[in-house]
């Protein structure tokens, strides 16, 4: 074992790291101005123009594990990405976690990552030139159509939407939310959930295509607040699918009845994916909150010298360096035992991550006072987005099940 | 001792029940719909048609204690209220908190009730009849500007904004800031914390004085969103003060110098009316998660049938019933002895109440999955709401402070 | 309702209170000194001596209520009990926690109180001559066998000790644990639960009998310590019973197949007078914790002025009002609408009161340093103590589990 | 990084693992029966047995750092230690804590290893041959005098004990415990912190000398039980010092006025050998939980397959995991950048392991029942034993300071 980081560990953090402060940093007062002006559901500039920097610069597509290889379907190297193993790129999506909007800029933010993972491993050449080589080239983006509002999806065998085969077609029925991503203009593709087949074995119903977001019949009815956040441009959509029509040849990822195990393959590393820039997160809300405490004065001393609050700090300072190591630790098992094995440390930092940073905000909330709720320091926008993390691909207790399981099976007298 | 409802108890709770089951919930939608419509800082026709049934049918003003007897400047009875102790009020505030928007109708909201009582408590004859009556009819509304941005707060020494005598006139210049209340447009007196005397005894700096919404000088910055909510028509505000006038004997509270000793009289109600909504508030959130545990699937069996959310549901129940039983204590005390000899349990109750509720919420989100942080539900808005109670009218660590200051006294060698 | 002690609550609270300061806590140093003096199940002197001056002065078989009426077996009046309502003795019985073996000076300790209550609601003439009347007088003690060491007895039905008839007698099989107070020499007579029927229906298997301590096949196979405590002379003791005959008119309970009815009416007293008790042992622990911190100093001030200690000591006396206003309204309903209607309400502060204790205790230890966790302050005794208490009577989880059961009933759909 | 142990880890580490499961555990019948026959102050036939197999293979001595290099005073290399990183014994101490008295069999517990540190970095060669070359050897015991029951201990310029010089020798008087091992017959030698010069600079006060337990005026006063074990024949002990004499030049380590600095040096492994114990605790009692609920069955299904406890094991491993990683990254640190480097990491496990094992601890109480707060599982007393760790080297509060400081530093304005 080895705590120490490598020099290519330390060489992309540090170059991610200073990326954002020197670039991205510096314009985050242009990123709310843009957002805030006009429509809400538009490209920003001040992203296309970042992305070119960090492009140009190699600081591209960093998720993109080694085991990728070269994307054949084209010679550019440029937006192939610098092949670095999940332990190197948590180290990264830790520093994007930092500011909300940074991972955009490197071409490593969800849902694309995982879109671009599933392209890789199971798409045709065909999908790969049509979807993803844009997609790492961060021309267009895409979504994920999962989760349902009328079922409970956490057990995704309750999943009802249809794919129904029609000639040469599927034709496509249901209701998909939290579809993230899909509020953005750019949005062209969505991966889509479905039963295929409602005779066939539990786990083998389920089917995974594609879909343009512009096939007749798809119906964006709402978008869904976080707490009382849109999240545009990027916003989390609630979408009808009214018969829409994809040839099926284009369209069927991997194989008929196969979503199941898709679904369990792009899972893994979205969820660490998010757990890296938790921490990232909660790293941000120590500073401000150490930042407010030393500045602030009641009752005639800061409340840095209140000893409450040397608890809590250090509270948080030790929840953060547990969780970093875990998430690292993940990170590692996958690059070296793999997905699989690795995928009850994966469901461990999934639950304990967004726990602590939830805990870290709140008490930087706390420590700011009024200023804490409302906006200004991203406190609060950021206790709602971490929020959703306890949620999003599996709530904790599903998670916390796979894991006792895991030990109830040690001893268990069969 | 007698835990035992008496009829009064019941009657008026029952009441406030039956109006708002039978009367505003079905509205509810009405509500929302009006209020998405068009600009957002708006009268909602819902409200003022309910209003009028509310007062015709005497459910009006309920939070007035009877010992303000009848106020001597007008005539009419109707407005003045029935005169329940805070103990009565107390079961019918809890009512109240069941849905967002119901104490207005009821002509009980914050900081319509606080400022109420300030007015007469410490009005003269003339604030009276200019504010309090049309206050008391429902046909304007008020702010309280204490909260300042650039200071803790927290300690209201602390407070920076200047009340110059010049002439006949006060001469108001600083910055406020969760002025709620005050993006509403029949909002049309604000009572604001100053200093008056910056060179006077610690306490007896400050002084409150009465002013005009539509003052020259007074600056509407910005609203300040909670969790991303503007909680529009009424808003949280951040006002700047810029040389604005008031006359000196239509203006000035009780007297100069006595700012503090207000803020200690008006506070106590505040409070224990929050903690009383807060507990409705609590309730509603235990029936959604309890409905919904009822009626979701996931593998194979109802959530209602999975142990860990037997066990949150008994907490909930639990602590809820804990909290209003220290709730209604606190109101019996302050009915019985005063509100000051009452402050340390409405210190207990104001730290303990959102802490409870805000547990229980965050318990109901998890239940809901993906429908518990958007809308629909009301859960992520009724956490953010709740949220902020744990800084509103100080923040826990200060009344925690008192309240232990109250126990090392009991041992103190003096 | 109305929160305030009316006379004779405050009546009897006052007058147990002052004997313990003024008779029963001098002689704690007695206490220990007998106690740790040679062997250890022995009668205490001290005891006996006390239990004399109380009953003279009729602070004596106070927890008896009211309903009981005059004991027809015996002329005497005094050692009858006042007949204090639940409400009345529960701020009594809060007083008795306060110093750990204060209880028994006033007959009111476990398992007799429930025994005694068993006898008196379920009891035949003779029976009650033969041990309810050395019992109310204080001269014998007793114990109540349930709980097994072999099944999970939280789950009544588990219960495997067998009662079968042979001619006149039962004949009794089987192993018991904490059987509490069977160490105590004077204990002479145990009220035993068993299958008397392993065919009939689920709940109507269980009898409870009678059966004198001295009885042959009774064998004490070691007293189990709590953490490391023996609570001696009391003892919670491991027993065996080898074919112990007993004469079934004299040991039968209420009937064949009225075990688990008795059971019921026996525990819920029993359940809330510990939570009564527990409320005075967190109030102990809060005294001794604030008198701590004011007199020791680290790093140039008193513990108490460290704001962290603020905190703590807020909490719990925040949580110390909550759980006994909780545990008050559970007296007051068993005496207003009976012990099965309150049953909610017992179950929610069987639950509450220890955990709430528990907390405070372990910040107490915290704030003693090593004399926390060590004799002296009986800090670490008390902590042992109430920690059981989450598990007799049955175990949080089963309690929170009636609770919810509760709740879902009132949405289910029928 | 690298988070896979490499074969020198995972040699040592399995080989205490199956010296403890083939030798020790077996033999702890017979432990706790020597133990509990006759006179509790003895030495244990069953360790001394078990020490010269330990020695024989090696696994002696391993908490000794590499730079230790050899011990000059002695030719024998066997007692020497195989010089393991404190990353390698970090992965042993774990397995050694999985079973109370595994690590003195190793030679491997506290206070001898920290007061052999001591010996080896500021010991002359007449000191070291005189004590440490037995101690070494498993041939004697040692005890640490530094906490007093006067002071607050958690700030040691509190300590009060007195070291006079009067002519050739140090007379010490004070009241010490918490003198953990001074209840050994085997324990020769104490290491004694006080004051030799009261005049000096706050931190140059202290100084500390040797003093053989068997010198004219050290009085054993009493054992400190822990929450009612008296951890014989080991114990915790209050000790008085009665003008003690002990010769000036044998006594004093490294200097006068030089005790807090050897205080910090010796802390530091100190602290991280308890942790990395507390881990193997944690998993000892997540594993008899998990068997423990696999084998009991109550309201028709085993406690296993009740959701709630899902959520606890999950935690419960969760939890472990976290601090095993920072334990073994502190420890890493200490090899690569030193203690003093590494003394934030030291403190945030510090106060991180006691409170994740007490969480997993009382979990696994709960789910044993009545057995749970009583011997046989050993819970209760790892429960007590691990309590103390919350104390013991600092509390919590102290270390918590100490990071909060740091964190306050990195933003503080100079």
């Amino acid at each position: 074992m080895d705590f120490t980081l490598n020099d290519r560990e330390t060489h992309w953090r540090d170059r991610v790291r200073a990326f954002i402060e020197s670039e991205i940093r510096p314009r985050d007062p242009d990123y709310h101005a843009q957002q805030a002006e006009g429509d809400r559901w538009k490209v920003l500039p001040v992203i296309e123009e970042l992305k070119e920097k960090a492009r140009a610069q190699g600081l591209w597509n960093l998720f993109m594990p080694p085991s990728s290889g070269r994307v054949p379907v084209d010679d550019s190297v440029a937006f192939d990405g610098p092949g670095l193993t999940n332990l190197e790129y948590a180290l990264c999506a830790e520093e994007m976690g930092h500011l909300e909007w940074a991972s955009e800029v490197f071409n490593c933010s969800a849902p694309d990552t995982g879109n671009m993972e599933v392209f890789h491993r199971y798409g045709t050449a065909a999908q790969k030139t049509r979807w993803m080589v844009p997609l790492m080239r961060g021309e267009i983006r895409s979504a994920f159509l999962m989760t349902e509002p009328d079922v409970a999806s956490s057990d995704a065998t309750n999943i009802e939407t249809r794919i129904d085969r029609d000639g040469d077609d599927y034709v496509l029925n249901g209701r998909k939310w939290w579809s993230s991503g899909a509020g953005d203009p750019r949005c062209k593709v969505a991966i889509v959930m479905g039963k295929s087949d409602f005779g066939a074995a539990k786990h083998q119903q389920q089917s995974m295509v594609l879909m343009p977001l512009d096939a007749p019949g798809v119906e964006i009815l709402r978008h869904l607040p976080v707490f009382g956040y849109d999240d545009a441009p990027h916003g989390h959509m609630e979408i009808q699918l009214n018969d829409v029509r994809v040839n099926a040849e284009d369209a069927m990822l991997l194989g008929g009845g196969r979503g199941f195990e898709i679904a369990q393959g792009r899972l893994g590393p979205g969820r660490i994916h998010h757990c890296m820039r938790t921490i990232g997160v909660a790293e941000e809300a120590l500073e401000k909150m150490t930042r407010r405490l030393l500045t602030r004065t009641a009752f005639g001393k800061t409340l840095a010298e209140q000893s409450v609050w040397e608890q809590r700090i250090a509270e948080a300072r030790i929840d953060i360096e547990l969780c970093r190591l875990l998430c690292l630790k993940a990170a590692d098992m996958m690059d070296k035992v793999g997905n699989k094995v690795a995928q009850n440390e994966i469901a461990m930092i999934k639950v304990a991550a967004p726990r602590m940073a939830l805990r870290i905000i709140d008490d930087a909330i706390q420590a700011h006072g009024g200023a804490g709720v409302t906006s200004g320091y991203g406190l609060a926008k950021a206790y709602a987005g971490i929020r959703t993390l306890r949620l999003a691909d599996g709530p904790d207790e599903v998670h916390n099940r796979a894991i006792a399981r895991a030990e109830f099976g040690k001893y268990r007298v069969r």
